[in-house]
C-alpha cells in the first residue's frame, strides 16, 4: 500500500535522527506548536490532556498523603533571592525580570518564579510559630519560567507547568521521611501511570538543587539512551528556614528552625513519555494518560455502511458509558488504511475495527498499538475485553521500556570504557566514583555524560573510581542527559 | 457565655463597616494572606480548595459543551497588543513588562498576559485554513495579571487565577450562539453551585470588553448592595480575526474572516460568594464548594469521652466513604461552645454533634450553619440525612440571596431618586436610559453607580431616560460596583 508507506515516512526514523523523529512526532500528533515567544510552546489539547491525566493521578496521591493545594504569587521580589546564597547563584542566570508595571518603573525588580522556595519560606515564617503549627504540607500547581538557552518542546521550555510541594517539619527525621515519601509517590506514578521505569537515587553534590542539603531523583532512559530526570525531591535541612526565619517554639518551649523539603515534577514528563514509548510509526501513549484510549473504525463496502455505523454507534455509547475514552472515525471519504496509520501515529492504544461480517457474527476486532496483536472479541463482552486490552497494553509498555533499560545499562570500570560506550551506544553506565568534583568533571569532559544519581539499589557495587582508580565512595549512574 | 461572645466580636459587624467585616472574615477563616508583592495574595488551602471545586464544576460543563483545555504562553510580545486598537487602549495601563531575561535586555518587551485574545488570535491564524478546521473551541486555566491601583483580596488582585475560553466560528450566528451558551453555563454554575442569584444581560458600550462587539455579563448583589460582575462572555465579531488574520476558505472556496468569542470567570467568584452569604458570625459556604461540608464534634463529660469518640470515628468513616467532605474535631482541651463558633466562623455548612445520650439512643444532632436549625437524626440514616441537609442548606442559601436581591432592587425614574437610594441603601436600580454616553457618565458622576447591564429579562420596561428624560433606548441596571 504505497499510500500508507508514504504517510509513515513523513516521520524521520529514530535511527536516522532521534531529535528530528521527536519533533516530527509531536508536531504530527498535534501535541504542541511553537509560540512567538522564544522557548515557549503552546500545549495543544491532545498534549495538554496528557498533562491533565498526570495531574489527576499525582494530585490524588498528594492529597492521600496529607497535602493540600494552595497558590502563591508568581512574582518574587529581587531581595528574596539574595537570602539563600546557593539558591541565588543557581537560579539568577535564568530569571526573567519585571521592571515596569502599570506605567511606572518598579522600585524593586520582580523575578518571575523559577521555583518558589523563597516566597513559601517568607510566608511559612509568618504562619509557623509553634510545634503545633507543624507540619505544614502544601503543594502548588503553577507555571514557572527558566530562561533557557537551548530549548526542546516539553523537555526544556522557558515557561513550563509543574507542581511544587513545600513542607516544613519539626525534625530532620520527619522532613527526610517526607522527602522519601514524595520520591516514592513520583516513582509509583511515573512507573504505573506513564509506564516509565526509573532509577531512584541521590544526586551528587554538584547536581543537587541550589540550596538543598540532599537532592533525590528518579531517572528515566529515553530510546536514544539519554537520561531524563523525571522528578526530584529535596531535603533542605534548615537552609531556607535560616534564610527566611522559619522558627518555632518546640515542645520544650525553645526556639528552633524548621526542617523543610520541596519536590517537583513538570510537563517534561510528557516529553519523557514520548521518547520512552514512541517508535517509527509515531507516538505510543500509555492508556492511563491517553486522551483517546480507543479509536473505533467501521469498515466495509458502501452498501453495508449505514448498518455497520449504526451498530458501531451503539457500541460507542456503551464504551463511553463505561468511562472509556473512546472516539469514532466514521468518515467515508478516507480509507481505513489511512485511518489506521493516522491513529497509530497519534499513539491511540487500542483500535477497534468493525465490518459487516463482524456484525453478523456479533464480534469485532481489537488491535494493540504496541504489539500489533489482533484479537477477535464478542461484542457482548466488549467493555471487559477493552479494559483488559488497555491494561495489557499498559503493562506491555512498561515491560518493553524496562527491557530496553536493562539492555542499555552497562557496568564500566574505566573512563575509556565509558567514552567508547557513550560514543557507540549511549545508555546508562554504572561506575565507581571517588567522590571528588575533579573526577566527576573529568567524566563530563571526556564522555559527555553527567552523574545521574547514586542509585539506592545499584545493580552491583563498584569499588574503584573510574577516573582516578582510588577507592570508590559511591556507585553512580552516568549518562548523557536531556 | 462571655468567652463565645468575645470570640464573635473579633469580626467587625457588617452594618458597622462592610469592608472591614470582609477582611476580618477571610483572615479569620484562613482563606488567604497578603503577600510581599503589592496587590498579590496567597490563596491558602481553604481558599484555594473553594477554587478547586469551582474549577471541577466549570470544567466538566466546558467539556460537555465541546471545549478542550490547552495552555498558551503567559508572555505576549508588545507588538501583539498594537494590532487591535481598542484592546491595547483598554489593557495597556495595567500591563507589567518583562524587559530583561537570562541576563540580557530583551529586544522586544514582553507583557504578562492580562487576557489572551492576542496570542490565541496569533495561533488560530496558523491553525485555521478551511471551514473544515472550524469551530475551534479551547479553554485555558491560567494566572493573569492586571496591575491594579486599588486591590481587594479575591475581588481585585494584581495576579489572579481564571479560565478564559476562546473560540472561532464560521458564522456570526454560530459565534453568537456560543457567546450565549457560555453565559448560560456561567449563570447555571454561579446560581446552582455558588448559590448566587445573578442578572443576565448585555453590557453598555462604555462597559464592554476592549475589542469586543458585544459583551454580556452576569451581575451579582453583595450584602452591602454593591454589584460584582461574576462572569463575562464576549462576541468579538471579526475584530480579532482581522487584527490577527484568522481567515479560512469557506464552503464556496472564498476567503473569509472567522467570528470569534471569548469568555471568562475568575477567583473573584470566591470574593463574591463570601460577600453574598457571609454574616456577622463569619463565613457561610455553599455545601457544593465547602472544603469541609460537615464538622463532627463529640461532646459530653470526660468519663464517656472514649466511647463517644469511638462511635464518632465509625460515623466519620461512613460519611467519608459516602464521599462527604467531613472533618472531626475531637480535641479535649477546647470547649464545644468554642468549637461551634470556630466552625460557624469558617462557614462549615453542617455541624454534627454527638454526646453520650445520643449514643444510647442511636441518634445524633445536625445543625445548619445558615438557619441554625437543629435536627435529631437516626445514626442508621446518617448519610442520607446529611445529604438531605446539605442540599437544604444549598437551596436555602440561594433563596435567601434571591430574597435579599429582590428586597434591594429598586425601580427609579430620575437621577435624583437614584442618588438618594445610592446614598441611603445602595442596591440595584432599574432605570431607563437614552443610550448616550453623556447621560451614562452623569449617572456615575452624581450617584457613584455604573451601568451593570441591560438585563435580558428586566423586572419592568422603562420608557424615559433617568437623566435627560428623552425616550429610553434601554432599561438598565445601575449599581455601585466592586
Amino acid at each position: 500500500m504505497s499510500n500508507d508507506k508514504q504517510f509513515v515516512t513523513e516521520i524521520t526514523p529514530q535511527s536516522e535522527d532521534f531529535s528530528r523523529w521527536y519533533i516530527d512526532t509531536i508536531k504530527k500528533a498535534d501535541l504542541m506548536d511553537y509560540s512567538p515567544v522564544r522557548g515557549c510552546i503552546v500545549f495543544k489539547p491532545d498534549g495538554y490532556e496528557i498533562w491533565e491525566h498526570i495531574q489527576e493521578e499525582m494530585d490524588r496521591r498528594f492529597k492521600e498523603t496529607g497535602h493540600r493545594n494552595a497558590y502563591f504569587p508568581m512574582f518574587i521580589p529581587e531581595s528574596f533571592f539574595q537570602k539563600e546564597k546557593e539558591h541565588v547563584e543557581g537560579f539568577n542566570p535564568e530569571l526573567p525580570w519585571v521592571t515596569e508595571a502599570g506605567g511606572e518603573k518598579l522600585e524593586e525588580r520582580l523575578a518571575i518564579r523559577p521555583t518558589s522556595e523563597t516566597i513559601f519560606g517568607h510566608m511559612y515564617s509568618k504562619w509557623i510559630q509553634s510545634y503545633r503549627d507543624l507540619p505544614v504540607m502544601i503543594n502548588q500547581w503553577a507555571n514557572v519560567v527558566r530562561w533557557e538557552k537551548r530549548t526542546m518542546p516539553f523537555l526544556r521550555t522557558s515557561e513550563f507547568l509543574w507542581q511544587e510541594g513545600h513542607t516544613a517539619h519539626e525534625t530532620e527525621e520527619e522532613a527526610r521521611q517526607e522527602t522519601m515519601q514524595m520520591l516514592e509517590v513520583y516513582r509509583e506514578v511515573v512507573e504505573n501511570v506513564l509506564a516509565i521505569p526509573v532509577i531512584k537515587g541521590q544526586k551528587t553534590k554538584s547536581e543537587k538543587f541550589a540550596g538543598a542539603v540532599d537532592t533525590f531523583s528518579i531517572e528515566a532512559m529515553m530510546k536514544d539512551g539519554r537520561a531524563v530526570q523525571a522528578g526530584t525531591s529535596h531535603y533542605m535541612g534548615t537552609n531556607f528556614a535560616k534564610a527566611f526565619e522559619i522558627q518555632y517554639l518546640n515542645r520544650e518551649n525553645t526556639l528552633e528552625y524548621a526542617h523543610t523539603t520541596s519536590w517537583g515534577t513538570s510537563t517534561r514528563l510528557i516529553g519523557a513519555m514520548i521518547m520512552v514509548h514512541g517508535d517509527d510509526r509515531g507516538l505510543a501513549l500509555p492508556p492511563k494518560v491517553a486522551p483517546t484510549q480507543v479509536i473505533m473504525i467501521p469498515i466495509g463496502p458502501p452498501k453495508t455502511r449505514d448498518q455497520v455505523v449504526g451498530r458501531a454507534d451503539e457500541l460507542y455509547a456503551e464504551l463511553k458509558k463505561a468511562g472509556i475514552r473512546v472516539k469514532m472515525d466514521d468518515r467515508s471519504d478516507v480509507r481505513p488504511g489511512w485511518k489506521f496509520n493516522e491513529y497509530e501515529m497519534r499513539g491511540v492504544p487500542v483500535r477497534l475495527e468493525i465490518g459487516p461480517r463482524d456484525m453478523e457474527n456479533g464480534v469485532c476486532v481489537l488491535v494493540s498499538r504496541i504489539s500489533g496483536e489482533k484479537k477477535v472479541v464478542q461484542q457482548a463482552d466488549l467493555v471487559e475485553e477493552i479494559k483488559a486490552m488497555l491494561e495489557q497494553v499498559q503493562n506491555e509498555m512498561f515491560e518493553r521500556a524496562q527491557n530496553f533499560m536493562k539492555d542499555n545499562f552497562y557496568s564500566v570500570n574505566t573512563i575509556d570504557e565509558m567514552k567508547e560506550l557513550m560514543e557507540e551506544k549511549r545508555g546508562f553506565s554504572l561506575a565507581g566514583w571517588c567522590g571528588s568534583d575533579a573526577c566527576e568533571d573529568k567524566v563530563k569532559e571526556v564522555t559527555g555524560a553527567t552523574s545521574r544519581n547514586i542509585p539506592f539499589e545499584p545493580a552491583e557495587e563498584k569499588h574503584t573510581c573510574l577516573v582516578c582508580g582510588q577507592k570508590a565512595e559511591h556507585t553512580v549512574v552516568f549518562a548523557r542527559a536531556y
